[in-house]
């Protein structure tokens, strides 16, 4: 069986793994007030080049997500996010369940939310019966597998600094998004454009683990009490240290990306070259055919792969994920059973 | 510099860090619903002799409090708990953030909630104006060392039982509770006299992780879909169960926790050998000196300790605790220092 | 100036006014435990014919369903609503404040949530990494006007009942509903296809105040508990009691409703032959006309109203509203000046 | 039956009745934007000396104490008040279900917060494993009948400047704190010392209703969507301005409060006449007599009081309150039949 199922089947990168047993019987000081979290976050904040940014280490994206959104929200304050946001869709509510309101906003088959629909969600909101808008959530890459442009991510930050709005990316596919031939975002455009972000361990190369780097001086404060409140203080914190530390040792980081991307790349030329449509031409490592339901039992056989949701009565939106241990046999493996 | 400062100092034992690599690229399913996470609940149950209880894996000790809290109460519901319990002044206010107020009872320098202290909290709750105590929140071991015996155990079982209490134990120290010889405790009579209880990895043994003893089955239900929402779903969730499963081969993770409490054990009488007072003999791994201040900086050239509280004027009640790591060398070692 | 602004410029209602006045010296048991507050349940519950009915007092209609919602739903479940309710886009996020994430449901210009809309969203919902749908919030009159008619009530409370969801109806304007000549539905019908609905007082001859009728018998535990908490205890609870036994005598609540609808239907209709459009035909006390935006200024100089939401470039939906308090000869007068 | 339960058995004082019937009809507009509010507001602001304090009118205590909360802390911030304190005690958790930890500090028989019992806590929370205190809830009068000086109230806001905490005080029985021969304080002072204050309406001659002032000027911005949020806007808000306004009008706030504390004490020292014991010796409207527990039968056929709490095995600490509406006839007829 072909593994495309996700981003997470494998556990750490190898080189990620070797520096995690280097120091696992070391002795060091808990929840992420070590060495290893001070070199993690310092090589981070220089690839940033964001030298007043913090940068804070947790485990999950929900979690990164819903954090970030404690420390920049007062109770009435609100978020605005596309419909298809990991944060509305697959989080169980947790952004509802520490008392914020999502304020969904319609989009296309490229998942983004666009600067226009910001200022009429901003009018509707004047009247003080309503919550007030307050954060605006995008992802890099977008739940649907496309990236922001360096245009485009600037022209949503300037429309938020319009309207005092906190811009946030979950990265947890920065890897694949900033390396994908697509996207012209750097790491530092990254921290220019967003008051918030961050860089995703989970889906590239890690155990667990995510790097958020606010660059927003004002929600830095007191902010490990939060996450200890929010369960995202490790007690071996240097677990995560010493993981983004590897991860940023180098290339590795965006090596990693690359690769995922271009196994995906690969994987969807060879789709649409077997006549297939794809519900969107993804430039990261996510791939959406659309194949026809009487298909599915056969792939059920062949690979593991996401049911993403229907398309018609005859056809599936389906999705095939690649990562940084995807095999290029297995790619091609695939496509040679599909033909 | 000896280290005793805490119980993660350390990352996983070889033996269980060997199984993670094992199985690191093995391409496995996410989210926890893995063999490996199967396999380790078995072990759990059958151990536990529960066969319906629902065992589930959680990331950290404060989390896995709030999300048992969390899945009993309803929002007019409240937690009894120890002034000193972990929950009330060590969590940040994890909790309350959830919205339940804990009713602190006092307690002595054993930190045993009593059964008697339950009665006279019914009683003045019985004022409909008043949150309803619904769940007893008690350690095992205790944040002081000690440990709640079988009889203890039973009578403040039985006590719950008749004002419809739910009886939770958070065994973040588990391995030394029930290897203490102190202790007549089994963990099948843990799921006997509780309706839920953790055993836990962080401190004696795993890198991270929790394993969640859902004895009662009414909270049982949809109970994923809580851990989703507050995080404790990890992308990678068979990291964990990989982790129980080689704790629990064999006699693995009672040999760790017995080897700590030897090596505290080793400690404490050494120290009582010194003239040194305590503030309660401890029959598990934290060891708590009472220490003329006029000592502390000679301590803090010499070793890793964690300061308790004030004592008087003149001494400070400190704290050394041994883990699974702890070498007798190194116990010696600061006796022979501290003479 | 006309004044249309709303159902709550007057106070109570003259009868409702005397019975407070005629017992505010009297002395008389505080937070709801009053002989009125009996009285006035035991009527309502009479009406309702459902004598295993709890029914509750409480202050207002944002309250009143976020204390219902509180009441039914654990933190991992979910309210299904229209996107125009009230819930979702005028309380200023209070359900989400409590935790609740709002599944919304597109409607059409009747407002109305359709019993075929539930099955897709309880399917989407069988994945675990979401909420849970356990809520269907609806409007008894909707927020546009509108009415449910009891095949169609019947038709949601089957839905519902097939997948375990609770039904709520939010009566702040049942008054108005159950009278208007579109609707078949009775009291006694709400109570049998609702597991819980509202009567409203305050836009209905109340100062202030919503009776609030548990019929599900699992969510009327411990109300008072749930009440206090979320300040829907008043002090002096039985100054709605009160209101709503003077409501209750006679036919006055429905009286008022029914005047309410005539004059908004009188003024609908003179609207119509002005030649007017309108949003929707509106069978209730509020109306809403498609105004020529040049034609806005002359009505703010005449009357007031509300501005519901932009048609296109050229025309604003406007809103008006009748109550019990409003007189014939206002809307005529009004109707004459448009001309 | 001699009624000395509470402070609300009666409504509203008959001037602020007729103030609301006098409107009752008049056609206002909602949501406390009219001009009631704004006059009775500017009364207010004029009393306090506070040209810049926002004045806004809530429905009720535990609801104003919680919206000011919420106003003022972040999710990891808490509250440091009395173990007796109303909003541990008597609000059925709604501090904390809104998510904020109370810290609770040993109170004497007086009930009062010394300032000297800040620095420890402050101390021990400088551990960011915990939350960070950042409000000091006192009440004045405070639950036992006691009030704070000037120079108390003084010292506290000097020791809460100091460490940057919020000073509020619960004003439920401000009416008869300040009207107290024993209390030097005026609304000018409480409106220095004090960040946040209200001025009780429910206990002092209105049917409901509190003034909160917000004298510090961060806590006021975009306070009405949180009053909306959590309920604290009524729809006819008009009709709390109105009675603040017929409150305020001459001396009448005041002149109930003097009433209350007259008879109050008239009845105190009548029962120490008798030779009965106090808990305390209350300087404003409530009495707690210390009663053996073979006379409480008898009492009971005679008035109605309320059980505060056991003395010992056998007496009991009861209450008897004064409000506006209580008698002196009344007082001295119970004081005959104790007799």
């Amino acid at each position: 069986m072909y593994n495309f199922r996700n981003d997470y089947s494998q556990g750490a990168h190898p080189d990620v793994l070797k520096a995690v047993e280097a120091c696992n019987m070391e002795g060091i000081i808990g929840y992420g007030q070590d060495d290893y979290c001070k070199k993690a976050a310092d090589k981070i904040r220089t690839a940033c080049q964001a030298p007043n940014a913090r940068v804070e280490f947790l485990i999950g994206g929900t979690q990164t997500n819903v954090v970030t959104i404690s420390a920049v929200l007062r109770p009435w304050e609100a978020v605005i996010c596309a419909e298809t946001a990991h944060i509305n869709g697959h989080e169980a509510g947790a952004a509802e369940a520490r008392g914020h309101k999502l304020i969904q906003v319609p989009v296309g088959a490229d998942g983004k939310v666009r600067p226009e629909q910001i200022p009429p969600i901003m009018e509707r909101h004047e009247d003080e019966h309503l919550t007030k808008p307050r954060f605006v959530y995008i992802s890099q890459a977008t739940e649907n597998g496309t990236v922001y442009t360096k245009a485009e991510l600037a022209a949503l930050s300037d429309m938020c600094k319009k309207y005092g709005l906190f811009l946030f990316a979950d990265g947890a596919r920065l890897g694949v998004a900033l390396t994908s031939p697509a996207c012209d975002v750097t790491l530092a455009d990254m921290a220019r454009y967003c008051d918030a972000f961050y860089i995703g361990g989970t889906k590239n190369g890690a155990m667990m683990g995510e790097a958020l780097v606010l660059v927003d001086e004002g929600v830095q404060k007191d902010f490990f009490r939060l996450k200890k409140q929010m369960f995202a203080v490790l007690a071996k914190g240097w677990l995560l240290g010493v993981q983004f530390d590897a991860l940023f040792t180098g290339d590795l980081y965006w090596k990693l990306g690359r690769h995922a991307n271009e196994m995906a790349q690969r994987l969807q030329k060879g789709i649409q070259d077997l006549g297939w449509e794809l519900m969107v031409e993804s430039p990261t490592n996510q791939v959406f055919p659309i194949v026809p339901n009487s298909m599915l039992k056969k792939l059920d056989g062949l690979c593991y792969y996401e049911t993403w949701c229907p398309k018609d009565a005859d056809h599936t939106i389906i999705r095939f994920v690649c990562n940084f241990a995807t095999k290029v046999e297995d790619v091609d493996g695939l496509l040679a059973a599909l033909k």
